[in-house]
C-alpha cells in the first residue's frame, strides 16, 4: 500500500470545503503495516489531519502504540497556533518516532519550521514522497501563497473541431452528462466561479452547483459597464448572496446594484485597461485579497469562458490550468472556442508543462497544467 | 484465454499483406485447454489460417490429437476454391470434431455455405464468438463486398482548438513522433493514400512508409485539372510506379503524364461534378473495382486530407472511420480542419455510430466509425 496516496484520497474529501486551508490526509502505521488510524482535515477550522489521526489511534489501541508508528501526511505539519493548537506539538506529546512528509508547507508561518521542529524534539521526518502528486493536489494554496492570486482554472467544452456553438449559436448540449457532473463536481471544490459578459447576457446561468453535493462557490460575472438586465438569474435567484458583479472603477451604479446587494450580493470596481476593458491582472489581484467583500479570500477559481474571456486570458499568460471537453462530434463550421492569440508558428504554440487526457463518458478531457508545481 | 481475441491477435499480423483476402487467425485447442497449433493467414494467395494451425497442430501431435480439438477461427472457414483448397474439406479430413467461428463470411461465394457444409458433415460448429471485434477487424473486407467502394479512413491532424496549421501555413509538427509513426503503420495496412491537390502543391508529401517495416500502398493524388508541377515527389520518386493520378475525363493530359506513365504510374480519369469538382463517388467506385490499372482493386483507403476534401467527403458521407489526432496545442486561430458542413443545430453535428479514445504520445486519438459493423 502506497500510504502516501492513501493520504491523498483522504485529504481529497476536504475538497471545497477547507479552503483557504489546504487539503490533508494522514495516516497513522504500525511497523507491522497495520493501520492504527486515519484522518482527513475535513472543514475549515475544523481538526488536522495528523490531530484526527492520531485521535482514531487513540480510541482503538494503547499509547504504546502509537510509540513504534510512523505518521504518514502529505503535507508538512503545522506548528502555529491557527484555529486550532499546533499539530507538531501533538506528534511530540504522543511519541511518534517518525514521520514521513508529502511536502513541505510554503505558508510563511511554516515552510520547513515544523518539520525543523520535530527534528529537533527527536522526531525522524523523512519530506518528498510523491511530492509532486502533493503538490499538485494543493496547487491551488501554493499559487496563492506564491502569487497573492486564485489558480485559474479555465473550462471549455467544444467539438472535436473547436467549436462551442453552431453557427447560429445553438450549444446544447455539446458534451454528454458525465462530462457536465464533473463541471458541478469542480464548482463545489473550487472558491469561484468567474463568466463573461455574454455568457451572463447570452445564456443566463445559474452556476450552480447541482447534480452533486457541495458547496456554493462564489459567482463573478464580468459587467464593465454595468449594463447586464436586472433580470439575469445570478442577480435575482436565491444564491444572490453569492453573487459578485465587476464592473469598472468610474461606471455608475448598475440598475441591479441595489437589489444585489440588498440581497447579500456584491459590485466589485476595478480599474479598467486602456483598450477598455477590465484590468484582468488587478481582478485577480483583488480575488486574491478579499473578493470586494468581508470573506476569506479566493485561492481558486473556475472560469467558464466564451470566446472573448478565454482568449484575454491566455494572452495576459493567467490560465494556470485549462480543462477541456471535446465531444466526439464534428459541426465544420461554428463559434470557434477561442480568437486570435497571435501566434503564427507551429513552434509558438501555447503548450503545457503537464496534461493528462482522460475519457468522461463519450468525451475526452485534457487537463492542461500551465506551470509546473 | 479468450480464443477468438487470440485469432484476432494471430490475424492482424496478416494486415497490409493479406488484402483483398480478409485477416483471418485460428487456434486449435484440446479439450484440456492445450493449445495444439496456431495459425494466421499471412500473405495474399499462401495458405489459410486454418490450414497453418492444422498443419502446425500435426507437426507437433498425434492424428489422434485433432479427433478431438476445437478450432478457433475468426471468420467462416472457406468452401470455394480460390488459391488454395476449401478449409472446410481439411477440417473434415482432419476429423476436427468442433469449430468456433466470429463471423459469417459475406463473401459472395460463401455466406453460411462454409459453416452449412462443415454442419453438413457432421462438424458441431458455434457462430458468433466476439463477433463484432471480428467484423470490425476485417470492416475493410466487409464494407468492399457490401459496397463495391474500398473503406474510407480520413485521417486528420489538429491542434486542440481544431486548426490544422498557423494563419501563416505552418503545420510542422503538430502532433507528436508517435502519432506519426502510427500514421505510417496505417499507410502499410491499408490499400492505398489519397491526398488533395492542395496537400500535393504545398506539402509535396512523399506518401511512403517510413518508420515502420511494411509495404507501399497505392500513392493517389486528385488533380482534377492536371496542372500540377512534373516535380512533385509523387511523380518523379523511386515509387512513382505506386503513384495514380486522378484527372478530370475531358482534360488535357498533364505535363507529368508521360514521365509518371513510363515509370509505371498511371493516370486515371474520372468524371467532374456540375460544381467542378471531381465526382467522388465515382472514384471511390472506381478504385473499387481496378484502380485504373490492372491490379486487385482498392479495399481501404487512407485519406490524408486538407480541410477542402475533408469537408467534401464527409458532405457526401463518404468517410467511413475518421482518425483525428489532437495535440495538446492551442493556436487560437489558424487554418481549421474543416469547413462548413451545413451544419446549424447541435442536434444536427456529425457524430460517431461507435468511438474510441486513445492517448498516442502526449496526444490523443479519436478512431470515430461511422457506420457500425
Amino acid at each position: 500500500m502506497p500510504w502516501m496516496k492513501r493520504c491523498l484520497d483522504l485529504a481529497r474529501t476536504g475538497a471545497g470545503t477547507v479552503s483557504p486551508n489546504p487539503m490533508v490526509g494522514a495516516v497513522l502505521l504500525a511497523p507491522d503495516g497495520t493501520v492504527l488510524g486515519e484522518g482527513a482535515h475535513r472543514t475549515y477550522g475544523g481538526p488536522h489531519a495528523e490531530a484526527r489521526a492520531l485521535q482514531a489511534a487513540e480510541q482503538q489501541h494503547s499509547p504504546a502504540a502509537l510509540q513504534n508508528a510512523t505518521l504518514y501526511v502529505n503535507l508538512e505539519p503545522c506548528r502555529h497556533h491557527g484555529k486550532t493548537p499546533p499539530c507538531t506539538d501533538l506528534i511530540v506529546e504522543k511519541n511518534v518516532p517518525r514521520v514521513v512528509v508529502g511536502t513541505v508547507d510554503p505558508f510563511p508561518q511554516a515552510q520547513g519550521r515544523g518539520i525543523r521542529q520535530l527534528r529537533e524534539q527527536g522526531v525522524e521526518v523523512e519530506v518528498g514522497v510523491h511530492e509532486h502528486a502533493c503538490r499538485r493536489l494543493n496547487e491551488a494554496f501554493f499559487h496563492h501563497v506564491d502569487t497573492g492570486r486564485p489558480l485559474v482554472t479555465l473550462k471549455t467544452a467544444q467539438t472535436l473541431d473547436g467549436r462551442i456553438a453552431t453557427r447560429t449559436g445553438d450549444s446544447q448540449w455539446i458534451t454528454g452528462e458525465a462530462a457536465r457532473t464533473l463541471v458541478h463536481q469542480w464548482r463545489a471544490e473550487l472558491d469561484g466561479i468567474l463568466v463573461g459578459r455574454g455568457t451572463a447576457a447570452h445564456d443566463d446561468p445559474r452556476l450552480t452547483v447541482r447534480h452533486v453535493d457541495g458547496p456554493q462557490p462564489l459567482r463573478l460575472v464580468l459587467d464593465r459597464k454595468g449594463t447586464l438586465s436586472p433580470d439575469r438569474t445570478l442577480f435575482t435567484d436565491a444564491h444572490a448572496d453569492d453573487t459578485v458583479a465587476v464592473v469598472g472603477d468610474d461606471r455608475p451604479r448598475p440598475d441591479y446594484a441595489g437589489p444585489l446587494t440588498n440581497r447579500g450580493g456584491a459590485i466589485l470596481r476595478v480599474p479598467e485597461t486602456d483598450d477598455a476593458h477590465l484590468d484582468l491582472h488587478a481582478l485577480l489581484q483583488r480575488l486574491g485579497t478579499d473578493a470586494g467583500r468581508d470573506a476569506e479570500p479566493l485561492q481558486s477559481l473556475l472560469v467558464e469562458a466564451g470566446p472573448g474571456l478565454a482568449t484575454a486570458l491566455f494572452r495576459q499568460d493567467l490560465v494556470d490550468r485549462f480543462f477541456c471537453f471535446v465531444a466526439p462530434k464534428v459541426l465544420g463550421d461554428g463559434r470557434p472556442a477561442l480568437h486570435d492569440l497571435g501566434i503564427t508558428e507551429m513552434d509558438g504554440a501555447l503548450t503545457f508543462a503537464e496534461q493528462a487526457w482522460a475519457t468522461v463518458g463519450a468525451d475526452v478531457l485534457l487537463r492542461g497544467y500551465r506551470r509546473t508545481v
